[in-house]
């Protein structure tokens, strides 16, 4: 049975891109590997849409989460953290732990974060050093307004560095670092660039860097600096996840060949196209539709249906894997993702699926 | 041109590694993912030669060595650092860049760390948390008589937690946790291990699980805990670098199948081998013979000859990849990697190319 990968992440591999990973290892000191490394932080800033420094860490994106946060916030620092899902809860969680006096501002999950609110925050609370968001919530399947958050952000004196939780977004949806001013951008290699997990890359302002002189929390593996000085010679600091990077050599070279705004309409089309799938079986969106994400679709499911036995019965009868809900949303919903070169067949198969499933979803 | 990759990690990966890179991905949250990380976790015990806890880290073998100083020391505690290389330095460096206060203890470069000299200097410094090692020290070809280092540490009134750096040994060189009292070992995938580099794996005993309940360093995705709560369900807190899993698997089966008795013995017949083939032409190893490195060879070029001449034209005109010196070694040997599936033929070609690189060097 073909299996249809519909989970936030990882996203199915493009074929090339698993032709590449079975490649052998190569010197990560050597010549071959400073090319390879050139190429794929060439491809990373042209997707970023950015001329900031691009750095590539060996982690999942929550470790580049939190090696933004080592790097640039100092203990009792204040910083204002939008939380609308489980995604804003952990960068909440990971400032605190370094002892970051973390602001929450919760909105409601399936909302979006207002602007304004953002601002009143950012003026309440003070002197904040930065504003932890998430651009895009897979818990809840709802994109934040990222552009109109910095516009807000940066309307008040002295405004705060702008950290972006960007896993689930960058590269299916539009975001410009440069343009809005966000100060440090973080993705990970498994999501819309279509490689495996492994890496967490991140882009990094001239502002964030001032920052970075006076941050005081410490730091080795994750420092950006080391990062920077190994990248000047197309190298890393550390030994890095080299059959990722080969993957993510071809997966960049199959995205520039499509062209970054093909990609974002292709990622609206395939999404649209699920949200008016799911409505037609008569089940409704869990966010709030003006929200709704281009890279994940959260359904509510009627109590009558149990969440766990959809999603088995989906993965053992039709190969279709989807995930259910975090923390609070587990049991309410499901989550179906549509990241990466994922198409209108592939959704159209999930909601036949849900169809056969939930043959009573619409009374 | 075929590739004799012989630098200290990555190293090459056997040919039916590579065909499991090639997998799609799967969800990492899901039953097929808890068999691969069940039967993984099942193939590291059997490797670490433990039945300690064995956590899985996405990220590189340093990455691993920062996670065991957040998790088991407090800033201001104390740490002996035995240092004769420079992993040793790095080991120094990441305990220091965390507070810790660390207290060098160096022998010549080339030489093994004396057991007694590490008793003594214990004693000295007096209240030591932790003892920090390299097994093996790949920048200098040698091998660090842990058993008897470990001996001497547990010899003295409240032994010091033994946290040991065998990033370039584990799999290749015996090593014992549970016999020996290391508390915490840490590996990393693309060594002995015949994976692809994008995890780090550490062993973490029942004294390690108590010194974390008291550590302060601030720690998240670092989490020993984290990481062995999720273990308990097959899983990892945060998504793994899964195709490295994938070719992991199938390098533990390999190793399994062959027996660690067998490996060691087979990594110490060409290690004596390359030291021979060396010998022969006239040149002599880095290190004193009775420390020398089963996974890497450190061999002295005499000063006629430049290191990255003979570095490049191995590479250029025979495939061979072989590494330079690092730090102070750097244009005064040459390193030469056995690590993995190696054949004495692949060594043979080695010696050959030298030879032929270096027609004085008997002179």
């Amino acid at each position: 049975m073909p299996i249809n990968l519909r989970i936030p992440g990882p996203v199915p591999l493009p074929q090339e891109v698993r032709e590449a990973l079975a490649q052998d290892m190569i010197d990560h000191r050597g010549p071959e590997f400073a090319s390879l490394f050139g190429e794929v932080t060439e491809g990373l800033k042209y997707v970023f849409q950015t001329k900031h420094d691009v750095l590539i860490l060996t982690a999942s994106g929550t470790g580049g989460l939190e090696a933004a946060i080592v790097n640039l916030l100092s203990p009792g620092e204040k910083a204002l953290v939008v939380i609308n899902g489980f995604f804003g809860e952990r960068w909440f969680e990971i400032a605190r732990a370094f002892g970051v006096e973390a602001i929450p501002l919760r909105f409601p999950w399936g909302l979006g974060a207002e602007p304004e609110d953002v601002r009143k925050a950012l003026i309440k609370a003070g002197d904040c050093k930065a504003l932890l968001i998430t651009h895009n919530e897979t818990s809840t399947g709802i994109t934040n307004d990222l552009e109109a958050i910095t516009k807000a952000a940066y309307s008040i004196e002295n405004p705060p560095l702008i950290l972006v939780d960007a896993v689930s977004s960058l590269g299916a949806i539009d975001l410009r670092p440069d343009e809005w001013g966000c100060d440090v951008v973080v993705t990970a290699s498994q999501k819309a660039l279509m490689a495996p997990p492994g890496l967490s890359i991140i882009s990094v302002s001239p502002r964030a860097w001032e920052a970075y002189e006076k941050a005081k929390l410490p730091r080795f593996y994750w420092d950006f600096r080391k990062a920077k000085e190994y990248a000047l010679r197309n190298q890393t600091p550390f030994t890095p996840a080299l059959s990722v990077l080969f993957g993510l050599r071809k997966s960049l070279k199959l995205i520039r060949e499509e062209g970054l705004a093909v990609v974002f309409d292709r990622h609206r089309a395939v999404a649209e196209f699920t949200r008016q799938g799911v409505k037609s079986l008569g089940l409704s969106l869990f966010p709030d539709e003006k929200w709704a994400s281009n890279t994940v679709t959260a359904v509510r499911i009627p109590p009558a249906f149990r969440t766990d036995e959809i999603i088995e019965r989906l993965r053992e009868g039709y190969g279709i894997v989807i995930a259910g809900g975090q923390g609070a949303l587990k049991g309410k919903i499901i989550r179906i993702a549509h990241i990466g070169r994922v198409t209108a067949e592939e959704m159209a198969q999930v909601i036949a699926a849900l169809k056969e499933l939930l043959p009573c979803s619409r009374s």
